[in-house]
């Protein structure tokens, strides 16, 4: 029944694994209306955002309510070595959560508990199942807030799996540098803690690095303090349009090379603009455009601006307005967030093939012009975002998920532009993660024996293969 | 002739291993005038800036001048099973350089070349041996610079190899923050590469992360990217004395609470300025004293420096001194500069031994008070000085290193500080290691069930544990 028929053609295909039936009544006997096997609870846990649609579901669904809960689980997955993946709110878009190897889902959405707010230590500590609209919303009346904004309302432990970063990194760092501490369900059911609040250690491997962007793969984050921060007292956002996406670029370029603490600036190309204009009924200049926000003191953030509004002039940036309420900063903001559900609206039952590349700031004109250049030529239609001031940017292809050979072209021209990237001294994911098919980018960017190196560690960590199998690189 | 007589009571005692001679003979046809076996070579390798003196040195010393070199030893070493001790400058305090167990030490001083500075993208390439006043020295012509200075002129490699920090980690952050890539000679002798010049990434396990605070317990450093800074385009330094430490701390939790970016913020206490004092020559208020540093634009500092003058004014701060020249700054600096050297010699002999817990900023002013209460009591001469704008300090017991009497008494108040510390969610070692001697202390802070992951992952990696054995944990 697990046959991957019309599986895509450049994921690697593994033999689904045995789910045997003693191993599901088990799993009811300990969890009963925690778990369930019902077609659409599988089928919702067994896709996300990615473009990959056609791998079968998971056996069944655990909601894990407790690290106990998930240890048992895991527990039990491990005595039937029965694969096990942990599921956050579905917003991966590299089929982290597809069950290619067959297995469980263990759905740790009801894990979503603020369990400690240290306002004078600057941290909190969340389950894994919060997510970042929910943090930030019960964060509000501190008057700290969690930066990392990956765009998608994604889980706290999601966004630890992926390590995740999105706007505001380019001040605030990724989900590695913001979490402190983690709790972990190992692949043997053990519960581990790695790290301290402390805000700095060197007491032995740093285990939580490890884990934050596993995906999955060495057991399950089931507890997390993360680092926050003071609500800025003024905040200031700017749009400003270009007359080509590199005087956009060479704009940020400068920025970032002047050491302005520039906290979001994001790029939109035209055809995401054009979709936005049409799905929001706006009329925004048709050309790329930046999205900027400046934190900190009055005083300072007039500085930054002043200083960044100098740049765009000399690249011809016009068109220029600025927010400082957060209405009027949500309004300019809409077309970055709008820019992906209004661009899969230009063509209905489409799904959106995304690229993740990042590269040193001095070489993201060329590593973009480029895909823009190719992406063009293919005439497959496509949408420009980017985190540029981290040097990281997403060329997204609106595919028809049901032409192979149309996904093979995108993947293609996905190809070209990692090859690229890695000769610029980039990599092929900014922040999305490996997943399902990036395997084969990892060993051109990291080489065989790194990779070999992060199989060893999988194997000593968990030797049957069981935390979510088939993601970052195969095993045997 | 390797047996650990005298040696330290609460080292672990291991038996060291064999260094047969085939293997000095295979080493010598290797490397010929870059290895020596001379006793004073030998010796001045085996020890480091701890207070542990009775360990006896390696057998041998191999002079590395490329990764090429780096294999070949350790491939050697592999072959005949032999522990190999990676040496920087030799300035760990946690023993990080002792043969333990005998072996090799692999001197890495004259991989000292810096290979690419990528002033447009703020990164700079070096070899492990590169110290980081060699790193700002070459690098002041291009207006950037490397922040992170743990006091003594470190190797850039050793910082990697300890997750070092220090002055100016409250700003620019750790080691763990600022490396961007690692060329890495495993324990098998390969010569790995992980992360890229991008300044993000989710490819795969962090590796890079794994290495940085492994203390040479799984592989060698090579080769270190790392983020460099846009010289701010102003700087300003003050000091400020207060009645009380505990006056300052609050001055430092205030600050960081209201998430002023300041760039340092030291404390030295009473008795380390005295010793300065003495030492330089020079007529400083003997009380407990915040060193401190803005950066940033000129508004910015001003207005930083007015924010901070401000709160350290409600808690009796004092005798405000500012400083904006290099010069002035230096000369304000001295005291914290040269607490260390000045308090040795305030005892002739001595040794010190050093702590380095770090906690949640608001338990700063418990932890530290709690820790000179003890001191006081203990009649040890002491003196202290903290990174406090991280929650770190060191509490310098100035201990005679024949004395296993005063040692013990001396190890006793570090381990009533950690526990207090572990207690209050803090760590053991901010920035300093576990080393040779606070393994114990590892194993309360991060439970066994961490320990004997960080084992499993170093038993895979390092199967025959000839990387720097004995050094964080204990194997079979």
């Amino acid at each position: 029944m697990n046959s991957p028929a019309n599986f895509p053609q450049l994921l690697p295909v593994v033999k689904p694994r045995d789910v045997p039936p003693e191993f599901i009544d088990a799993l009811k006997s300990r969890f009963g209306a925690q778990c369930s096997t019902g077609v659409t609870v599988c089928e919702l846990h067994g896709r996300d955002e990615s473009s990959f649609t056609t791998v079968p579901p998971p056996a069944g669904v655990v909601f894990a309510e407790s690290a106990q809960d998930v240890s048992d689980a895991v527990k039990l997955c491990a005595r039937y070595k029965v694969p096990a993946i942990p599921f956050g709110v579905g917003s991966s878009v590299e089929g982290h959560l597809l069950a290619v190897q067959s297995g469980i889902s263990i759905d740790l959405s009801r894990m979503n508990r603020i369990l400690a707010v240290n306002a004078e230590d600057l941290t909190v500590t969340v389950e894994p199942g919060v997510t970042r609209e929910q943090l930030n919303s019960e964060l509000r009346s501190t008057g700290l807030f969690f930066p990392i904004d990956p765009g998608a309302d994604a889980s706290i432990g999601g966004m630890c799996a992926t390590r995740a970063s999105g706007t505001n990194a380019v001040r605030y760092g990724t989900m590695r540098e913001n979490v402190l501490m983690l709790e972990v369900v190992t692949a043997s059911g053990e519960v581990i803690r790695t790290g301290t609040r402390a805000k700095k250690s060197s007491a032995g491997y740093d285990l939580a690095r490890l884990f934050i962007g596993s995906e999955g793969t060495l057991g399950v984050i089931t507890k997390i303090t993360l680092r926050i921060y003071p609500l800025p007292e003024a905040v200031s956002a700017a749009v400003c349009s270009f007359p080509s996406i590199a005087a956009a670029v060479t704009t940020v370029i400068e920025t970032v090379q002047l050491g302005v603490p520039i906290a979001r600036v994001e790029l939109i190309d035209v055809n995401a603009i054009r979709a936005v204009n049409k799905h929001s009924k706006l009329s925004l200049r048709e050309e790329p455009m930046l999205l900027m926000e400046f934190h900190g003191s009055a005083t300072s953030v007039k500085e930054q601006s002043e200083t960044v509004q100098e740049i765009a002039s000399e690249h011809g940036g016009a068109g220029f307005e600025w927010a400082d309420t957060p209405e009027e900063r949500s309004r300019l903001w809409t077309a970055r967030h709008n820019a992906y559900f209004a661009a899969l609206q230009t063509r209905p039952g489409c799904r959106c093939l995304t690229t993740d590349t990042c590269v040193p700031i001095s070489r993201l004109a060329d590593a973009l012009l480029r895909s823009v250049e190719d992406a063009e030529a293919s005439g497959i239609p496509h949408f420009l975002v980017g985190h540029v001031g981290d040097g990281n940017f997403h060329m997204c292809y609106l595919i028809d998920p049901d032409d192979a050979e149309e996904r093979a072209r995108a993947e293609q021209l996905n190809h070209r532009l990692v090859r690229h990237v890695i000769e610029l001294g980039g990599t092929c994911t900014g922040e999305h993660g490996i997943g399902l098919h990036k395997m084969g980018f990892l060993v051109e960017e990291a080489g065989a024996g790194t990779v070999a190196m992060m199989r060893t560690i999988k194997k000593a960590l968990d030797p049957d293969n069981i935390m979510n199998p088939g993601k970052i690189f195969a095993m045997d």
